[in-house]
């Protein structure tokens, strides 16, 4: 952590060869929140690739979901080549749909999460123990405020894009709509601009699983032995059961069973999808926080860019950026459809609107596992958006 | 409960109005289970409408889907015209689709049930308490076997017509393959010849909750004070998703709050989705049980109508029965898609398959919802059969 206020400069500190180390800072004052809550001291960790030119033209936000955190790309000091890299390695690197040696890339921890930036395990200063559901409850909006105050603080002023996908396409919306002077350009990727009810419902039941936990002791377990292992791991299955589709489940499943040929008449897993869905259940109550998925599922159910606005259209009036908005065809939980919504919006406001539904059996997991077809439309339309800011400040 | 083996006329008793009272029957010795295990002393509850006619030409079984009973239609004796009627009322009664003025109907509670019939929440003879998790694990085909032991009981040799609708449709397939002589027609409604993973794995999260939670004392509860509602509050709650489609979520929910025009910022359910769904569960818990819920679901996920047949119409080689085949637009969990194999194999061997998708918004719950257009299909079917019948008896 770093002294409050403190302007750096991250790009000097940018580590060569795909490593990348993760920084915090602490945000100046309170931050206000939707709820009309405020936060002192937020903290906010965040990585950084490439390096800011010196119009600082070339600035590109990446925004996480659910489960991610600042480590986007290339591996952390010290880890050896065989580690695993950052969520989104695949799409971000040297020559990657998003160029590291071109853009100036930031990726930060979103408020309330659990890797490294403020959130209900972090410690509560007015009681020196963790927050748990004492934290406030953060919007996709808070988590943009939060970036747009860290972006400042390290000399940041304007993002050639903002690019996510899922919860990180919700945040992109969020920025083009909240600070339309500071982007250029959107990449609204496997994403929507509202929730429906059937994936509310989802996130609920999975909240339940965590609530109800009795190890969860209503949010205060960080000094207990037992923890809500069983509720969260519930609650990623079905996460990851809706971030799959029924066809990509076949391919690699079936009703393949996993260590017989015949049934077992128990209740032991015996297909292999339940061995896997309990393998990333397990996984994830690893590296995960019980109350940040609360809190996470919660700021994307809030998340409607309509807002309190008559219609989309009428919401997204102020709103300059341009847009490129992708969607998977076998995405069912961020459907093209809602994503058609968006685009027509955009569009009856004559905003710049890029659309494509990419192929793919992948489900919403595709934005993560279909890097070719991203990077043909994302590379030149991030490309695109630094030519004409370049080609407006030469006239300028 | 009466006499083993006594053999019934169950016609004289079934009550008018409507009013049908349940009977139990407890099957002359064992019953062995696909697993090789046995089970003495299998009970059965079961309710019948209407008379089997001179010839015992015009009985209809109907099976039950997995939360079903043996209470198919009208009320219970005592109750008043206010209480709700049996599950599939719209469906079955005089004037109906099954039209218990012409068809002799029989429903009975599945093996593994908690309604009436031996399952998990039965007292194990051998030890005086309730079996738990010691009852063997049931299939569809061991169902269909306790059912088959019934009828030749209570003097039903012969069925017109198996009908069932999700897991009761796997029982009426699984007649038609086990008991060819004994069937005559099959309607096979919003069900499937076996489920894909996806499926199992909404069925194993479901399963998971139930198990994990501590209440649930590896099947041991019924003695205790705390009860595995949660578990099975929130199997249901998942279930529940998979019975609606997106389309009808929207339309009866949307993003609509239970109590306020604004967000409340806290972790009670807020969004009408959620209020709708914790009710379902809650109503759930009072009147179905963990351990059968485990094993209605393992029976589910274990279903294959192909079997260890090479492919499926060589399993369906020795089927005799005509079959309609029903599924609904909007039903993603059981597709129209896996019901269109199904008919395909059973026209590559011949055997006369009616297949129709009703339009719906209603998902898999459509099959107890939308009684007009599955009339307009079942009821000639069954008139067909039944004239069929009749006319090859007299020829014959």
């Amino acid at each position: 952590m770093e002294p409050t206020g403190t302007v750096r400069r991250p790009w000097e500190e940018t580590a060569s060869a795909g490593v990348s180390a993760t920084k915090t800072l602490v945000l100046d004052g309170a931050l206000t929140l939707a709820s009309g809550r405020t936060i002192e001291g937020v903290q906010i960790a965040y990585e950084t690739w490439g390096r800011l030119d010196d119009e600082g033209a070339n600035a590109v936000l990446v925004c996480h979901a659910l489960s991610g955190d600042s480590h986007l790309a290339g591996l952390r000091p010290g880890e050896d080549a065989g580690a695993s890299p950052g969520w989104w390695d695949v799409m971000v690197g040297p020559g990657k749909a998003i160029d590291t040696e071109r853009f100036f890339v930031v990726c930060c921890n979103v408020l309330g999460g659990c890797s490294g930036s403020t959130g209900p395990s972090s410690i509560d200063p007015a009681t020196g123990r963790p927050w748990g559901l004492r934290f406030p409850l953060v919007t996709v909006e808070d988590m943009v405020d939060a970036q747009a105050r860290l972006l400042q603080a390290i000399g940041v002023h304007r993002l050639l894009a903002v690019v996510g996908g899922s919860m990180g396409g919700m945040q992109a919306l969020a920025w083009a709509k909240r600070y339309p002077e500071r982007v250029g350009s959107v990449v609204a990727d496997a994403t929507t601009w509202r929730l429906g009810a059937q994936a509310i419902a989802f996130n609920e039941v999975g909240r339940r699983a965590i609530l109800e936990d009795p190890a969860f002791a209503h949010g205060d377990y960080y000094d207990r032995d037992a923890q809500p292992e069983s509720g969260l791991g519930i609650a990623r299955m079905i996460g990851h059961i809706t971030y799959l589709s029924d066809e990509s489940m076949h391919q690699k499943f079936g009703r393949r069973l996993q260590a017989s040929a015949n049934y077992a008449y128990d209740f032991v897993s015996e297909f292999q999808v339940e061995s896997y869905l309990a393998y990333q259940g397990a996984r994830f109550v690893e590296r995960f926080d019980a109350n940040t998925y609360l809190y996470m599922t919660k700021a994307m159910d809030y998340f409607d860019l309509q807002g309190d606005a008559p219609s989309l259209p009428e919401a997204l009036r102020g709103v300059s950026a341009r847009f490129l908005v992708l969607s998977f065809s076998s995405d069912w939980l961020f459907s093209t459809a809602r994503s058609r919504e968006l685009v027509a919006a955009l569009r009856e406001n004559g905003t710049e609107a890029t659309f494509a539904e990419i192929p793919s059996a992948y489900g919403h997991d595709a934005f993560l596992l279909e890097p070719e077809a991203q990077h043909r439309l994302i590379a030149p339309f991030l490309e695109n958006g630094l030519k004409r800011l370049r080609r407006s400040t030469e006239v300028g």
